[in-house]
């Protein structure tokens, strides 16, 4: 029987469309391993090409010369260059491109994905996620920061070496004030936040949680978009991924390295995004709002429908995708290629 | 020098990423033309396979036997036979799976994308859109109704002929909640549709107009999210779809098939979607809220940034693909296949 969910804190209604449905294990790519070189000459990311890039903004020093180095985007959407200058003609409102967009080249190696890198890698990517984001924060001028990845072409990566990309607005997006804006409606009422009751209830509920550390938890989406899109939530409120404690990073590499492989072993090497959503940056300290984490694989197509409503169909069951990839063991991934 | 732009009636904002900017005819697919053939035995929705297809819902007859087909999806994301009952358990919002999930067969024709048709002929599909959207608003379970088109796998069409979809949903999805209260917001403070507003001046401004009609215009979209997303907006404020009159429909189906003709000569036959957007059932006769066509050429991928944000990175000026468009000529389509 088909069904219509609603997330809780979008208010997006979602079709889980069971006459359609299909098992986890259908949605694997099946598609061959195509071996990845750890070193590749022109890669403007790999060690010896630095000069290829921007001036590095910072790096964290590893093995011969870096672990992690982040620089500013070469073909930046927005310039810090500029000043977020504001007009208004018509009912067409115009800012001047201010902002900030930058690479974290996440390793030397050009075949490492994130889910194939160690855990302690991963923390060192991530500490360095929260030095931009926290650098960044202080200009009064950024008004919200997002970090994301995009692994594959179909998820919109244009060059092969695993990076990462942060890229911090003069604005505040729509679909973030919305979700402030139910957060906001629920603290009101309820006097508490939204998302720590859910991510409560979820966890004593167990069906959809693929895999919990000591301070974060993986979950299948209650009314996902898209088949395995999945939340990491942390287990304590934060409004701002600013707040992350060190010891809260060590435990988020080792969720996020392990979903990153499950899904990779699973489903045979998606091509995947994932972002960080925080609260903007004036809101650190938030009680109504929490960041968190969506891992979203590329497993279908966006059609009609989905652009003219804003509604999904979605033909997994998210507590079927959550037992799929609790099975899935993240140990077959040590010695892949990317 | 890269500029933000919001969108006036989704309040959602735009980077036109001009260090990245890319000239109209760039975007050409550049692919080559695979003849289509005009019939198919294998294929379903082509003339001989009615009994392969559920039982039909209406048909306009022409020709040997039918000009335009209405079947209800085989392969339905919601079911007629349900009811919408609706829970709530710990935050979590379901309803039963109740909706109608038809498909238009657009011709008998296998080879003959929307496009290509005759005006009269599209006229006759947009004729069966109106009386299939006026029979379902009458069911009041019905709160919502989205027609769309996919044409080509990237825009998520699954098979070939070319057909458009309907679905009725029991809810009205978020993101149409969300322009409503932005109408009505302004409809508030001013006294007047906002759309209505802002096709006066864009007719005056002429810069991001395509094509005119008697009662329609298409127009590319200010804050565009993707290159060439284009607008259809009736000149007559209308509220819903279904309001539409006969002689409207003549000028849109000509103002509809000679931008989708542009389009395919002007970029090459890409992928693409279009979507009516009407206001809710109940919603006929609102004096906020105006209807529209959405037409999108799938030219570019979603990544992690606009996953993460809701915002989009767009590389094309709407003035320039605008001024593209105009200049090509939609007579070079006849006799072309899809």
């Amino acid at each position: 029987m088909p069904e219509l969910r609603q997330n809780f804190f979008t208010k997006e209604w979602v079709i889980i469309a069971t006459e359609r449905a299909r098992r986890p294990e259908e949605m694997a790519t099946h598609r061959a391993v195509q071996p990845v070189p750890a070193f590749v000459e022109t890669c403007p990311f790999c060690p010896g090409n630095e000069n290829k890039t921007p001036p590095e903004v910072m790096r964290v020093p590893g093995g011969n010369s870096w672990a992690v180095r982040v620089i500013p985007n070469k073909f930046a959407a927005l310039s810090s260059e500029l000043q977020p200058t504001r007009s208004l003609q018509h009912l067409r409102r115009r800012v001047d491109g201010f902002g900030f967009h930058e690479v974290i080249i996440d390793s030397p190696d050009h075949s490492r994905y994130m889910g194939l890198l160690s855990d302690e890698h991963v923390g060192s990517i991530l500490t360095v996620y929260r030095e931009r984001y926290n650098a960044l924060s202080l200009d009064r001028r950024v008004n919200h920061i997002t970090i994301f990845k995009n692994h594959g072409t179909d998820a919109g990566a244009s060059l092969q070496h695993p990076h990462s990309q942060l890229i911090a607005t003069p604005v505040i997006p729509s679909q973030v004030r919305h979700r402030l804006h139910e957060a906001l409606r629920h603290y009101d009422d309820v006097g508490e936040c939204m998302f720590c009751h859910m991510v409560e209830r979820e966890v004593e509920d167990q069906t959809r949680i693929v895999l919990k550390g000591e301070h974060f938890v993986a979950m299948e989406v209650f009314a996902a978009p898209t088949p395995f899109a999945t939340h990491i939530f942390p287990l304590r409120h934060m409004s701002s991924f600013g707040e992350i404690t060190d010891l809260e990073i060590a435990d988020l590499a080792r969720v996020l390295r392990t979903l990153l492989a499950k899904i990779y072993v699973g489903l045979e090497n998606p091509d995947l995004n994932f972002t960080v959503r925080s609260g903007p940056t004036e809101y650190n300290g938030a009680r109504h709002f929490h960041w968190y984490v969506s891992v979203i694989p590329r497993l279908t197509r966006v059609a009609g429908f989905e652009l003219g409503s804003g509604m999904f169909i979605n033909t997994v069951l998210p507590e079927a995708a959550a037992e799929f990839l609790r099975k899935v063991s993240a140990e077959k991934v040590k010695g892949a290629g990317a």
